[in-house]
């Protein structure tokens, strides 16, 4: 019922969760991209799609907030999640960028469980906006996304240490640092999508 | 007339415009780095100098913004606007210390694009600081910044791909992909600019 | 007497004092880790767990915020600070994690300066966090913060020659590389709190 008296409110629940579903799209590209005998090209540009259209959910959003006069909660949050939810997406496009840019074709295998772990992310993360509303069942969100991060970092640590052994020539290291290091970052991204999550459940509670 | 009652308020839009003349002064000591034998040390000395004087102009504001009970558009805005054309300096500096710093006197030619590129924004952000205050002709000033922005990306690109291209030693690869980075965070810093004009003149409109 | 009517102030500073001590711890262990025959693992483990308490202060700092009705400034100003300190033990914590990985033994003398400094900057800061309940003495703090922040770039610019002399080999360029330029990063977070201690101060007086 009090959906009727708030339509306007309504609205920024429903485009959080179309900008976690870009996350869910783009993560899953981004795990195609790592499969054997992938087309760089081909799976590079429906990644760059899929950020186009999580840019315009982004403006979408911004719009709305100024040009909103009652939003569901404080504006500045409104902006930290979208800019949030924003900045996983260019960093997973950043990732298959670089991949296809580096011509990279031999990545240590501990990789793919990073990207793996980038998709329980993005999934969680889309499962958890609709909550936003009634603000129910997001600490076990925020709790396990901090989980996935710390396994994370542990495997990313692994991932360099690989990387690092004398394995590698160092021309390779170089590009696969770049791209083991966007990987850690769009995780570190993920995070703080759900700490602004924390914050803003803390402050309506 | 308004400006008569709001004399305070026209010092802001005077700074920001310093603060932007501060950024066409830097993208010219920038390109004359890169020019053929140019005295490195001399004019990195002169880049320095600039970056001083634009870091005065944003202590001027940030000290205005906080001692001033009635500011022209949201204080928050004002430190972002600030702290963004500032951002700019500071990238553009240091662009010009890592060549010097790492010696470097063969770059790829495409660089030179990139550093055009930066002027022209330069410039364009120079020609639309006045008009925060009539708001007028902003939305032109956004559009050929993002439009500038997209075509430096693709340069960029292009310009990595050279760089990895097996042409040049490991090292050189080192120190050639940190400049032309540090170059594309510039042109970046230059839409984040451009993305806070937008957001200002959005919620004043 | 005041702090008798004031009591919720008063833990602020409290706190602020505590995550600061965990900074002069901070950069206590990351001297330790660059003395001859440190055991890397062991000092590592050490600073993650000076790591965890620091995040733990970070979060009650938080926590609060959201749940006082009065603070002693700014709510905006009392989160940058907190995540300014924030930001430098993550820093800290991210050289020592780097020796540790890229199993580095031998660096530019010259290293040892800029951990000394960071030293500096964390008793300083460590000293000047009570007085934000006075607003006395900070200006002699940020000054001085800011003089060390200077005398660091120098000596980085010094590293940064020293690496790039030829003298290492590319692999040990790219690792030395990424420790100095955190050691950098770590000591203009400090530079960062000292600007928002300014910020504050210039707002309260």
């Amino acid at each position: 019922m009090g959906l009727r008296f708030r339509p306007v409110e309504a609205t920024f629940y429903d485009q959080f969760t179309e900008q976690a579903n870009h996350l869910v799209t783009g993560a899953r590209i981004l795990a195609e991209m790592l499969a054997d005998g992938a087309d760089h090209e081909a799976v590079a540009q429906r990644m760059r799609d899929a950020e186009h259209g999580a840019d315009e959910t982004t403006h979408a959003i911004i719009r709305k907030v100024n040009s909103t006069f009652i939003t569901p909660f404080d504006r500045e949050d409104i902006y930290a999640l979208a800019s949030g939810l924003d900045d996983v997406m260019d960093m997973m496009d950043e990732v298959v960028d670089m991949i296809l840019l580096y011509e990279v074709r031999l990545m240590p295998a501990e990789v793919s469980g990073q990207v793996e772990l980038l998709q329980r992310c993005a999934d969680l993360t889309a499962a958890a906006m609709p909550n936003l509303r009634s603000m129910q069942s997001l600490e076990e969100y925020w709790i396990e996304i901090n989980r996935l991060e710390n396994a994370g970092d542990k495997n990313h640590r692994r991932i360099l240490a690989n990387i690092f052994s004398g394995d590698y020539k160092t021309i390779e290291v170089l590009k696969l640092k770049d791209i083991v290091e966007a990987l850690e970052d769009a995780i570190d991204a993920f995070e703080k999508v759900a700490n602004t999550v924390e914050q803003i459940a803390v402050k309506e509670s």
